[in-house]
């Protein structure tokens, strides 16, 4: 039952990353297939580095293509309403931070499972979230937005390390749960007061 | 015999590429070694994230250096004719059509080899062709190729999916052909005919 | 040991090259968390990438999580006395060298122990010392230095080149230490003496 709801969480975080990706990529000359590209790259792409990284190959969308077709569905939904998806972006960010928090546990379960250690169970979730948002910057070529202003990957973080610190104290379900609530509570929140880690200046 | 063809194909197209990349490398301040990077990472890429993706490791050319030692022969040569290439430049847009038709192939046969589905098969294919590319434009910063003007992945696809369409209907070798027709045919004439798909703007 | 030097030379090299990537990012705009980000990828994005084709997976610091404290411990420590080490940055081009000379060894043996061939070898490599700083490169947006104006990777080439000539000549131990001098002092030489190699323009 825990396994269908974040498999169904992890399916609706691939179709919002997606869709997000699709509204990014409008009026900067890209094609359809690049549109495409992108949101692959954006939804998947984190997932995709961490199970490299594990040695889990073939990588997850390979072992189970439904991931390329839900990509293939939202870029299409999305472009077919985009003027009005554009207007109710602020949702998206909402969904987002749903999509990511389920990324940021699949990353931790997967490297669990694969008996890596708490350090790298909670790098594995961060990269699962942000590493596919960097890769879109870097081809859109902008600097990568989780390296100018987001506090992100902080709250990604902050859920990977409750995940840990409770492992004696909950049932394996409360935990989970726990997870995905601290980093998308916060991560809305962060969204809200526009918050954001300080730069590294050369004048400190 | 097929295979024969298809492995002449490929070093052949490795060649093509790396001359292609050494060609565009030109004017942009970048080094001998520089110039080695990106000719690999042109011919070379797309195959080698196919191979990491499937967990077909070690990578193509690792098990089989011949593919390097063909890289730096074509740099060697493309350098050293430089202007004389350069003037022929229409017949390196059709070398490289005949390229990127084969690793379309060899990218869908290494994925059915490890029992992928066709959609990933033909994925795969489209990867072998286009990756390595991308790489390229990410690392001499440009916006890459494949996401602003290029019709080229749809050719691939075309390809492939002519590949399983007419999997119950030809023999293995006339399937191979039909697929490396389709997109090296498709390719010259999207080059001949400046085709390209719609990019995705604001207003629509 | 030989070994444990090696891997001392190792986790050095790891905290001198995340030193380095953390005062690259000063005064860019880059937030607490994306200096981790770079000061990780430039340490260790060598080593993962010829582990990932090499398919000597999961990754080295996937196995060993002391990787990731160095990089922490290196980006606190150069942040809170970045003025001073900025100051004595002459210091840490000569550090650098050392530990590019390691980490050119290190993936070498590596390449070796996974019975791939000299040229593989000495390719894993000049992997190892240098794809780190391309990653860096591109995620801040610059043209990649390796493509530019870097004679560095020959250095390492040369290191390798005589690792394997000396095979039948020294023993393991002198073979080592002729490899990390070679590298070492011949980079030192070229950072001294602003070697580099020519670029490769339209006008030859």
């Amino acid at each position: 039952m825990t396994e269908l709801i974040i498999y169904s969480l992890d399916l609706f975080g691939v179709a919002v990353l997606s869709a997000s990706a699709t509204l990014a990529a409008r009026g900067k000359g890209i094609d359809l297939f690049g549109v495409i590209v992108l949101a692959l790259v954006t939804s998947v792409g984190g997932g995709t580095f961490r199970d490299l990284v594990l040695g889990n190959t073939p990588v997850f969308w390979v072992r189970n293509d439904i991931y390329v077709f839900v990509v293939l569905a939202s870029v299409i939904l999305t472009m077919s309403f985009a003027n009005h998806i554009h207007r109710k972006r602020q949702w998206l960010l909402y969904m987002d931070a749903i999509g990511l928090a389920t990324f940021n546990l699949i990353g931790i379960q997967v490297a669990q499972s694969l008996d890596a250690s708490p350090t790298i169970c909670i790098i594995m979730g961060v990269m699962t979230g942000t590493v596919g948002g960097m890769i879109r910057d870097v081809l859109t070529n902008d600097i990568p937005l989780v390296l100018r202003e987001e506090i992100y990957a902080l709250t990604a973080i902050a859920g990977g390390v409750s995940y840990f610190a409770t492992e004696s104290l909950l049932d394996e379900e409360w935990r989970i749960l726990l997870t995905l609530s601290i980093t998308c509570v916060l991560r809305v929140i962060a969204i809200r007061k526009h918050l954001s880690l300080p730069t590294f200046t050369s004048k400190h």
